[in-house]
């Protein structure tokens, strides 16, 4: 997906909330942004947002010195929402219902502050929307045979739902090989490699970097071995929307974009309402 | 002032709102902001905020091609100020009312779609709340004896709340000869020569053009007329930020300040809560 109108405000703001997360010092928080302003200027009308982003924010983080600014917030995030999966899977949870709660996972803001209990209120309240776009049969029977799916995943927290979703998915198809990937290094709130293991992703699959740490899956960038899983995948989820951003253009029907439409770019892109939920296989 | 960190993305927002005004063509606003991302590039240290903003808007209006996107905006603004004004004058005003109100005239956003009626409630409310500094008696001893006064305007709008302050400052101080100074063209929702002359103000006192489109009064870019002005002045008054910005370095008593400080930055430049209304002798 090339940038819209609306991206580079956006990227501006994720700047500002980079500065702020990533040092208490206004000087430097001046410097991040002014480094911001001059990144930002490589903008071109072939830009995918997801990949400037990346470039733009961890050329602040080397002016601000701090290579993880929002390693506190995903720390909260990861705790918050493993403890709002155990509550869930108290009940008896079916694959399509994991399937939605891995997109409501994309959605929720962990770290904001409020309770577990207050979170598992809005995750059912969610869970009773529906898909906008539902190809989840068709990816479900994609499964059936012995198949090897790659899951790329998106944001801490987040992973805690998808690592629901796998185990289901496991479940129903007992000979599914599933590599999980997640990016190099930190980046935003993106799970990491190590943020995987840390959740128990091992006991599931195998764990796989991108290889970047460029948000998304940007083909060019990834490492030789990352990229050799991709294209041995008969099946690939991609969670959220900066792995969207990164696939769109390349119409792979492997793939399946698990991830709500948050902005409106995203929705634009999609054909669907801003904050549509979709399940939504590569055209 | 020169630029906080806050500054960057508030002037990316400040850009989305020029393209969404300024076209409904996704693809010109598209190229909008990307010119925008490349003119931030020359941000710097040293740089004032209205002053690269004010850059930066202007060559997204060339690429838009419109040179005045807030001009419906702007008439809307100006058509219920009048009138608000002109509920409120059937009411007895003193000068220090009006003085206030001349500040609130700068913090309601007149054409988000509310009735004169609504903002007069508004207004109203506002003017129990005090001045966080408030200069206003000395300002208004310098304009006892026969004295010249600059008054710099800021937005549309607003411009009309101005025009009660200074009838009531001549009515109160029958000698003074006033200069009121506004934008030589369009620059975001700032007030126009044209929008002083239609609004009346050559009864009151002489037009001036600031001789640029740069918000405030940048004293390296007016007009050799402007700047005569500005030295001949006894008492300058500054409406608004941008205003502010451009003038808090030069450090001239003969400055009085009249804003609310609407932005983080403001308030930390004056040593003011966000949101305090002040009338600020210039240090």
């Amino acid at each position: 997906m090339k940038i819209h109108y609306e991206c580079f405000a956006c990227a501006a703001n994720q700047c500002q909330k980079i500065v702020e997360m990533g040092t208490d010092d206004l000087e430097l928080r001046r410097k991040g942004v002014i480094e911001a302003a001059k990144l930002m200027a490589s903008i071109g009308e072939d830009s995918i947002p997801a990949v400037f982003g990346s470039e733009v924010f961890l050329g602040v983080y080397r002016v601000i010195g701090n290579d993880d600014p929002f390693k506190a917030y995903k720390g909260i995030s990861n705790r918050l929402a493993e403890k709002v999966v155990s509550d869930l899977e108290k009940e008896e949870i079916d694959l399509k219902t994991a399937l939605k709660l891995a997109i409501i996972g994309n959605v929720i803001d962990f770290a904001v502050g409020y309770s577990p209990e207050g979170i598992e209120e809005d995750v059912k309240a969610m869970l009773g929307g529906g898909l906008y776009i539902d190809h989840s049969d068709e990816l479900f029977d994609r499964l059936k045979n012995p198949r090897t799916l790659l899951y790329l995943t998106d944001n801490c927290g987040e992973i805690y739902f998808d690592r629901l979703l796998i185990k289901k998915m496991k479940e129903a198809f007992p000979y599914l090989e599933v590599y999980i990937a997640a990016k190099e290094g930190p980046i935003i709130n993106d799970a990491t490699v190590k943020d995987l293991k840390k959740a128990g992703f091992e006991d599931l699959g195998k764990v796989v970097s991108t290889g970047t740490r460029i948000v998304g899956v940007p083909l060019d960038r990834v490492s030789d071995g990352f990229k050799a899983v991709f294209e041995g995948a008969d099946v690939i989820i991609a969670k959220g929307q900066g792995n969207f951003e990164t696939l769109s253009e390349i119409e792979d029907e492997r793939v399946f974009y698990l991830l709500k439409a948050k902005c409106r770019p995203i929705a634009r892109e999609l054909g669907v309402p801003q904050g549509s939920m979709v399940c939504m296989r590569a055209k």
